[in-house]
C-alpha cells in the first residue's frame, strides 16, 4: 500500500486540496491519500514544520510526505524532493518547512525538483503545490529514486526559529502550536526540562513566566486528571513535546499566549 | 466493505486526526473511512452524542463506530466497546457518548477494553483516542469479536442530560445541536409535539418560550420555504429531532439561542 | 476509476456530508469521492458556481459532480442532472449552481429528475443532498444515462449575477470568492483586462475602485514575490481568473472587500 501524506495551510474552503489531490489520484491511481492538516497558520513554516515532523512517525516506510507551507511560491526558493530512512520521501519547498521531519525520519539526501518529469507542462507561479510538488510526489510515488528529481543539494535551508536554550533551573522556548483544546505545545521534550533540573515530578511546581513580566505557577503532571478542573499543569504531550495545559479549559486563551511566543520556565 | 466511521472533538487542525486514521490504516488496510465529524464541541458529550446516534443508522451492518469525546482521558472513567444489532459495534469512553447511538441501534452488551491486544505498547495518558480507542476498533474490524475486549459490564454511564418532559399543551426540552446553518436541533421527536398536543399543522403556531422572559412565535411546517424569508418555523428536521429554523437565516443567531439551553415550547 | 466529486454549503461540523458519502458508498463501492469544497459560503449560489466550475476541468472524464447549494430546497426549482462533454455528468438544484461548470465542460442536455429510481423511498423536504441528488449521482455513477432521470429540460436557471462590463479604459467586475490567504477573486479573466486595455504588463499600474469613494493603485505582475511585502498588486491567479492579493497579507481584510462586492478597475 502506498501512502501519500498531505500538510499545507491551504484551508478546505478552496479547490486548491482538491486540486492537488487529482494529481495524485490521476498519477497513483492506486494511492491512499492522509491529510495531516490543511489548517496550518497562514505562511508559518515553523507550525508546518512541527506538525509535519509529530506526525511523520506515525506512517510506515516508503510513504511520501508532500507539505506546502510557502509564503515565497514563484520566488528564489528552491523546490525539493528530501530522500530519509525507511524510504520516506519528503517534498515541498525549501524554506525550513522539511528539515525537522527529515532530521526525525533519519535525513540521507536532498535533491532539487529540476526534471521536466517532475514539473507539470504549465506550472502556475502562484500553486506549485499543484503544478510542481504533486507531480513531483506522485512521480516518487509511483518508483521514482528521489535522485532522478535532479540534482544533489548541499544541504537544508534551516527553520528560523531560535532554539530552546537550558540552564540549571531555567528553560526558554518557543510556542510552536496551540491545538483545538487551547494545549500550548512548546520546541522542548520531557528530557530538556529534566536536562534543566525541572523534570522532577516530586517536586512539583514551576514558574512559567510570561511577556510584560506576568508569571504563573504550573504543577508538572502526566495526565490532564491529576489537577483540578481549569487548573495549569506542565506535562509531556501526546506528540512527543512538553505540553502546558489547562484541565479542561483553555491554557492559551487563560494565558493569552500566541504561536511563536518566547516563554521561560523557571524553577 | 468494512467500514469505519469516526467522530471526535478533535479539529482539523491538528495531526491528531491522521495519527488516529493511521492506526486504522495499517491494521485495517482494507477498511473504508468515514468521517461523521471532528467538529463537536470540545469536551461536549452531549452533542457528540447526539450527532453519533442521527449518523449511525446511515451505516451499513458490520460497522465499526470509533467516537471520542473524552474530557476524563487518563481517569478513572471506562474504555469500552459495545456490541449492537446487525453487528455495529460501538467503541469509546464510557462517559455516556454512546448511550444513544447504542439504544438506536439496539444495545446487545458492553465490554470493558482490558486484553492488551486491544491496547497499543505504550499509551500515552492524554490520547486514548489514537493508543487505545483506535487500536480497539482495528482489532473489531479485524473480524475480533466484543467480547475479546475484556469483561462485560452491567451498563453504560447515563448522558449528562435532563430528559425532555411532556405535558398537554406544553413541551420541554434541550437544544442538542445547532447546524451550520443555524437550525437549531432539539432532543424531541415530532411524536412528542403531537404526545404534547402540539403536532397539528392546521392549528399552526406556538410559543417558543427562551430564558429571560423573552417569547417568540413558531409555525409548524414541512418545509423551509412555507414561510417568508427571514420567518421562524418548527418542523421535523432531517435527523429524525425537531428543529427551529428561520427560512435562509440563522435561526440560533436571531434568537440567541446555544447549545444545551433549556426551551419551552407551548400552544 | 469512477470519480465523484461533492461541493456543498454543509461544512463539516454536521454529520450531512457523512450522510451524502453514505449515499454513494453503499451504491457504487469503487468510487472514489473527492471533496471540492463543503464550506461554500451558506446559500452563497453565485460562489458555489464559481468553486465549482474552477474545479471541474481538473477531474478526468465520466467524473459525476454532485453539487448542493440549495436555498430553496423543498420548493419549486427543479432537480437536474446535466449532461456534458467527455462525459462529465452534473447533478444538483437548478438555481445557477451548475451553468458556469457545465459551459465549462461543455454542456450537452439537461434532464430533470423524475424517475423513482433516482429518488430515494422517503425524502426529506430539506435534506435533497442525501434523498434525492446522492442517489441520483449514484446511478449515474453506476451507469445509467443522464436521459434515464427524466423528462429533457429546455434551459438550465441563470447565475444571478451581473456580468462584467467592459470598455476602453475600464473593468467592472463581481467578487465571486474570496480565498483563505485573502487573495480576492473576481469574475474576469486576463484577456478580459486585454480587451479593456489594461493587460499590458509594462504599463504596470492600474486604479481599483472600492465603495465609499476609495481607490487603490495595484501593480499588474505574474507572481506574488514581484511585489514588497504587504504591497498589493493584480495578477491571474491559478484558477484563471483576476485576483487581487497582497503579499504574504490578505487582500480582502486590507481593501475591507466582500463576497458579491462591485469593483472597478480603471487605468
Amino acid at each position: 500500500m502506498q501512502l501519500i501524506s498531505l500538510l499545507t495551510d491551504f484551508g478546505l474552503k478552496d479547490p486548491y486540496v482538491a486540486e492537488v489531490k487529482l494529481v495524485l489520484i490521476k498519477n497513483c491511481p492506486g494511492a491512499v491519500l492522509v491529510d495531516i492538516t490543511h489548517q496550518v497558520e497562514r505562511h508559518n513554516i515553523v507550525e508546518g514544520a512541527f506538525l509535519l515532523e509529530m506526525a511523520v512517525p506515525f506512517f510506515p516506510g516508503r510513504t511520501v510526505h508532500l507539505a506546502v507551507v510557502d509564503p515565497g511560491v514563484g520566488g528564489a526558493r528552491a523546490s525539493v524532493v528530501v530522500e530519509c530512512r525507511r524510504r520516506h520521501v519528503l517534498v515541498g519547498p525549501d524554506n525550513g518547512l522539511l528539515v525537522r521531519a527529515a532530521e526525525t525520519l533519519g535525513y540521507k539526501q536532498a535533491y532539487r525538483i529540476e526534471s521536466p518529469r517532475f514539473l507539470g507542462r504549465k506550472v502556475s507561479p502562484t500553486f506549485h503545490g499543484r503544478d510542481l510538488f504533486a507531480i513531483a510526489a506522485s512521480r516518487i510515488a509511483s518508483g521514482a529514486h528521489p535522485s532522478e528529481a535532479g540534482s544533489k543539494m548541499h544541504e537544508l535551508v534551516d527553520l528560523p526559529l531560535r532554539p530552546c536554550s537550558i540552564s540549571a533551573g531555567r528553560l526558554e522556548c518557543s510556542v510552536v502550536h496551540i491545538d483545538v483544546f487551547g494545549n500550548i505545545i512548546v520546541d522542548a521534550r520531557k528530557v530538556d526540562l529534566s536536562r534543566a533540573g525541572l523534570g522532577d515530578k516530586s517536586r512539583g511546581k514551576m514558574r512559567l513566566k510570561l511577556n510584560r513580566g506576568r508569571s504563573v505557577t504550573l504543577r508538572l503532571v502526566e495526565a490532564y486528571h491529576e489537577v483540578g478542573k481549569g487548573e495549569l499543569m506542565i506535562l509531556e504531550g501526546s506528540q512527543g513535546y512538553v505540553e502546558i495545559a489547562a484541565r479542561e479549559a483553555n491554557a492559551a486563551e487563560k494565558l493569552r499566549v500566541k504561536l511563536l511566543d518566547r516563554l521561560k520556565i523557571t524553577d
